[in-house]
């Protein structure tokens, strides 16, 4: 039915504005959640230096990174030379990779401080091997194709793994987000006025924030899957420059 | 390079055999997990009415929920008429919904039996998400594609939707896990001895159960995605049986 069929067939670019004010709205509710309700930011170890563990891991491995995913959806990217947009994507990536160490150096400063143990919640375990994999992630991909040396069948093997496994570590970033949100919600909401089961306003804003999270990574995974916006040499094997 | 090549050409049965072992795995693991750690099972509005949530839970919309989706990746399903299959995962994500349906019984069970409130947790407001959509695309699908009156522009055009939510709802059924299960650890484990913090083996293995779904999960993405393992006309419309 050509009315129905030309409904879904939306161009990618007002799409990528509607995603990047998702986005923006993500960031603004974890920082606006860190400010108003648990106490804003600072470098002293108590939880203002917690404080910077969400805002930077939302803000890098949920927002910035579905950008630098979709860096090659961008129409201006699938034509001309393909080496400025992959320049592009590793920097973006790079990035992610220094303000999600800074995230987790702000977790642990906090930890230490406090005499709490480190690495022992599902949340942490599953949010450390979704930032291995990332790192892996870069480093292979960095060495496959940015750097010239690089045979042309290795880039071509790796290539679907490097998509997969980019698509991944979004889903593995979005349940550690997920569980970390919920379990400070625990931790923060547990005297007696305010506690979560309450459901005061806090609560109902930061259960918000994660299902708007929820709700850009799997647009990003749409956007990824959608064959009409891939390059249209997507599935051909990568060169080198 | 062909040896690469070859080594990552996996077929898809042997696949599903070691999928389906680890999906074994997750449900031996959850079930070990509250039958050992946790009391066993009940139905008297107990935590041991509680323990079925995780199980059917997990058994549903992960293990038996990837094993849905596969259908038409096993080579049988490829030949012949296409109605079987279809009738077949319709069968079986009907079965998920009503243990679905259950494992939503025993946690508002636990809760009203215990004075505890309902639906305040992000995981409860994630899960339940993921429920409700869960259960909309069961309905949607059923009438556009096992009825026969849709006609074949409507199949055309929800056949890529229904692919898109059913990958979706599992990534929001992954993230609806973890956070549940890292809620309970966090619930179950806060007396002196046996603080969650302090990782004892019941921390350590729900933990690895986590992990285990998450991976169960990736895999199942992973193997949808896979061009070489779709039907080969999997992209034609949907036509009526």
């Amino acid at each position: 039915h050509p009315v129905v069929a030309e409904m879904l067939a939306v161009p990618f670019p007002p799409f990528c504005v509607a995603l990047g004010s998702l986005g923006l709205v993500c960031v603004a509710f974890v920082s606006a959640w860190c400010q108003h309700w648990r106490g804003g930011f600072a470098l002293d170890g108590s939880t203002r230096t917690f404080n910077w563990h969400p805002v930077l891991m939302v803000t890098a491995m949920v927002v910035l990174y579905g950008a630098a995913a979709l860096v090659y959806r961008l129409p201006p990217a699938w034509r001309g030379p393909k080496l400025p947009w992959k320049v592009l994507h590793g920097s973006l990536t790079l990035v992610i990779f220094i303000l999600t160490v800074l995230g987790l150096v702000a977790v642990f400063h906090f930890h230490n401080t406090n005499g709490t143990p480190n690495m022992y919640s599902l949340h942490s375990w599953l949010g450390l091997a979704t930032v291995l994999l990332f790192s892996c992630q870069w480093v292979v991909g960095f060495s496959t194709f940015l750097l010239p040396w690089a045979p042309t069948w290795l880039r071509a093997v790796y290539k679907p793994l490097h998509v997969f496994f980019g698509s991944s570590i979004l889903v593995l970033a979005l349940a550690s987000c997920v569980s970390g949100i919920n379990e400070k919600l625990f931790f923060s909401l547990k005297n007696g006025t305010m506690e979560y089961k309450l459901l005061p306003p806090e609560a109902v804003f930061a259960n918000t924030l994660g299902l708007l999270l929820v709700l850009f990574g799997v647009l990003v995974l749409a956007a990824l899957a959608r064959p009409s916006w891939k390059r249209p040499d997507a599935d051909a094997p990568d060169s080198c420059q």
